[in-house]
């Protein structure tokens, strides 16, 4: 027997709605939303601790294949409380993966033995589509963690969520009170290059050598990083650009580069 | 003596509405509109047919500093007719650039003379937003032109107008109505390698020579290349990625293989 919510007052619906707007409440309950198929099924079951679909969603399938314990919502209450326009008819609450520093160098047990830790440090990003994005190319250029100032979107944002295409449960994250401090310690206690993505450096990117571990510091979209960040990192390095575009969308910028580590690595060299 | 608009049935304030949300007016009129003070800034002054503000915007600047002929719009309409939340008080109505075939290949006055063509050839690329971002991220990496296939999102959504940063007036481009007649056209009458980024490709993007006449060819989002666009190509390349991600977003990977034309460019190989 699978329980029905009809009711929009309802105050698991109130929750739901609470959890996908508010960045507070998924860090105090270390929960967040995940919605569609394609996150349902790639997430590992074991951070799942929620489901709810609709009837439209059972119809195509036997309900022997649903794990226990999903409730139904109505249509209606799908779309109020779906981050999207036409909502896939499945939606979770699942549990935050959590990480520590020494994951994000690649040396927890999963990680590839003797690989060249590969890190991506992000400064006050702030567009949800962006982070997810890069959360994605990260994963796909083998970065092995992600360091995130606190004043960066919050990664569990549902369009964050969505724009990994569930890189979100493979890449590991650390957000930090002290990026500076951060930055400073992986250079020089753990020898890593930290190299600042700036427009006004001097090093192209392609010059710069990504085969031993290292880091990409990227700032904020319109503003770029803080002197105080940029000041942190072993050396900037910029991009080469032709025409008269001013920079690279933040993403972007970062993709390049991740790739050019990637490309480095895998050719043993520069 | 500025006009200024009031009433939001005013004809002119519905073709501007009209004109942001439909393609086939704004093809029909070979005009789109432009929003804001940063695109209104940097476009060609020959462009600009006609120019909306609001009062709050006209506070900080001296009437003489504005163009002859600009209309007054109230905030409320200006909302109307904005596709942003918070619009910037500056609205133009701008004419379509134009281009040949021949432009799309560097050969215009403009060009840089001996540079080797580089094209961007998109498939019913769907995001305005990724459109925008490759044609930002085209001019930076010194693509020439960028040839779409009909089906592909038009160009002049606002959306995309505004992510491509001003490069939709840099960047040559042209809309095809036979993508592979103009693929076979380019690969054996110009003789230019053209690259479709597939994800069963054998050779990795890196080792495909890029020094040369060459050109890109990416598919739609979530389908990728139909087989008869992937098969009028040269050769497939694809982007070799680690961890478990089935494929990069798709303005990220045409911006990772402009760059690898950009870089092999300016150290003369691979």
């Amino acid at each position: 027997m699978i329980e029905k919510i009809t009711s929009a007052t309802n105050a698991r619906v109130k929750r739901l709605i609470s959890l996908r707007k508010k960045a507070k409440l998924r860090k105090q309950e270390q929960v967040f939303l995940l919605e569609g198929e394609r996150l349902f099924t790639d997430t590992p079951r074991a951070f799942i601790r929620e489901i709810y679909v609709t009837e439209e969603y059972l119809k195509d399938r036997p309900e022997a294949s649903m794990p226990a314990g999903c409730t139904i919502l109505t249509e209606e209450i799908m779309r109020k409380v779906s981050d999207t326009e036409t909502p896939q008819g499945v939606m979770c609450v699942a549990q935050m993966p959590s990480y520590q520093k020494e994951d994000l160098l690649g040396r927890s047990a999963k990680a590839e033995a003797g690989k060249a830790p590969l890190l991506l440090i992000l400064e006050n990003i702030q567009d949800p589509g962006n982070l997810g994005t890069m959360m994605r190319t990260a994963e796909a250029a083998g970065v092995t963690g992600v360091l995130l100032s606190k004043d960066t979107v919050d990664l569990f944002n549902p369009k964050t969520v969505r724009a990994t295409m569930s890189a979100i449960f493979r890449v590991p994250f650390l957000y930090t009170d002290d990026l500076t401090g951060a930055i400073r310690s992986l250079r020089d206690e753990y020898g890593m290059q930290v190299y600042a993505a700036h427009l006004d450096a001097s090093i192209p990117y392609d010059q710069a050598d990504c085969t031993g571990p290292c880091a990409f510091l990227i700032g904020n979209e319109g503003n770029g990083l803080t002197d105080e960040a940029a000041n942190a990192a072993s050396s900037r390095v910029h991009i080469p650009m032709e025409g008269q575009i001013e920079s690279l969308n933040a993403a972007m910028a970062a993709g390049i580069l991740m790739f050019e580590a990637s490309r480095q690595r895998r050719h043993g060299g520069m």
